[in-house]
C-alpha cells in the first residue's frame, strides 16, 4: 500500500530506466518493510530543468558550466 | 482552506471529466468537514503511463494485457 | 489506481468524517471517470494550524479573530 | 536541506521569473532558518488552468469571465 | 538531485528500517540514471492508519479482519 | 492561487519563524508574478530528522558528527 513519488529533472530517462526505478523501488520497499508489491505505487514526475532549483540557482544554468 | 491533489493516469480524462471531479471533491469536503468551498483547492496531475507503476510494473505495459 | 492526497487543518476531523472523506472521492473517482476503487488510494494530511498559512497569514491568527 | 515545491497555473511565467523564485525562496530559508541554501531544493510544478480548481470551478473558466 | 518521498502508513518501521529505505532507495537512483547520491533527498511520510484509504476504506478497518 | 509546500526537517523552528515563511513567499509570489495573496496557500511541513535523508544518510546520524 505504499505510495512513492520520485521527481528527477527531465533529461532523457528511458522507459527501461523508469522501470527498473519502479521495480527496484517496490521490492525494496517488499524487503525491507515486507510491503505488499501488488498495492505499491510509484509515481515518477520528470521536471523541466527550468522548473528545478538548487542552491539557489536553476538547474538549467547549472548544466551550461 | 482544504488543498486536494488527484493523480491519475494521463488516458484521455475529459476537461468535462476534470470539471466534475473538481466540483465533486469540494462538495464532499464542505459536506463532510463544512469547509469553505470559496478557499478549496483542487490540483489533477495527469501522469504518462510510462511514468506511473503498480505492483512493479509499469501501467504502459498492465495496459497490453 | 488514482492516488488522492487531501490536506485539511488538523482541528478535528473525527475518524468517521475521515472515513466519508475516503469512500467520498474513491466513489467519485469510480463515477466520474471509471476507476477501480479497489487500488484507490487515498491520503489525508492533518497539518497544524502553525503550519498553514493563507493570504500571508497562519491559520492560528486567522483563527482568532 | 529544505525541499520547496511551488504549484502554479501555467499561464506564461518566463524563465527569468522561475529563477527569481527559485533564489527568492532560497534566500528567505537561509535567512529565515538559516537553512544552508548549497542543499535546498526547489521544483515549480506549472499546472494546466484545465487541471486547476478553486471554489470547485476551473481556473480555466474562471479566466474566461 | 533527486527528491523521493516514500509515505507508508505508521505500522512500527524502525530506524533501521528507514535508514534501508533512505540507502536503498539512494543508491537505485545512482545505479540507474547515475544520479549524484550526495543531493539525493528522501523524506518518509509515516501516515496514521486512520487517515489512510485503499478500496475506499480506511486502513484501521481493514486491519482488523 | 498558488499552492507551495515548504518541507523542513522538525528542529525546533519556532510560530514566528513559520510565520516568517508564510508571509515570505506569499510575497514572493506576489512581487515575482503578480499572484493573489489573498488565495496563496502555504503549507509547511516539519519531518522528524529520523525521516529524513540526504546522500543516502539519516539526518538524525548526520546531526551526530
Amino acid at each position: 500500500m505504499p505510495y512513492v513519488n520520485i521527481k528527477i529533472t527531465r533529461e532523457g530517462a528511458t522507459k527501461a530506466q523508469k522501470a527498473q526505478l519502479i521495480s527496484g523501488v517496490t521490492e525494496l520497499l517488499q524487503k525491507t518493510l515486507n510491503k505488499n508489491p501488488a498495492t505499491t505505487v510509484v509515481v515518477i514526475d520528470e521536471v523541466d530543468t527550468d522548473n528545478w532549483g538548487i542552491g539557489g540557482e536553476v538547474v538549467t544554468e547549472l548544466r551550461k558550466r
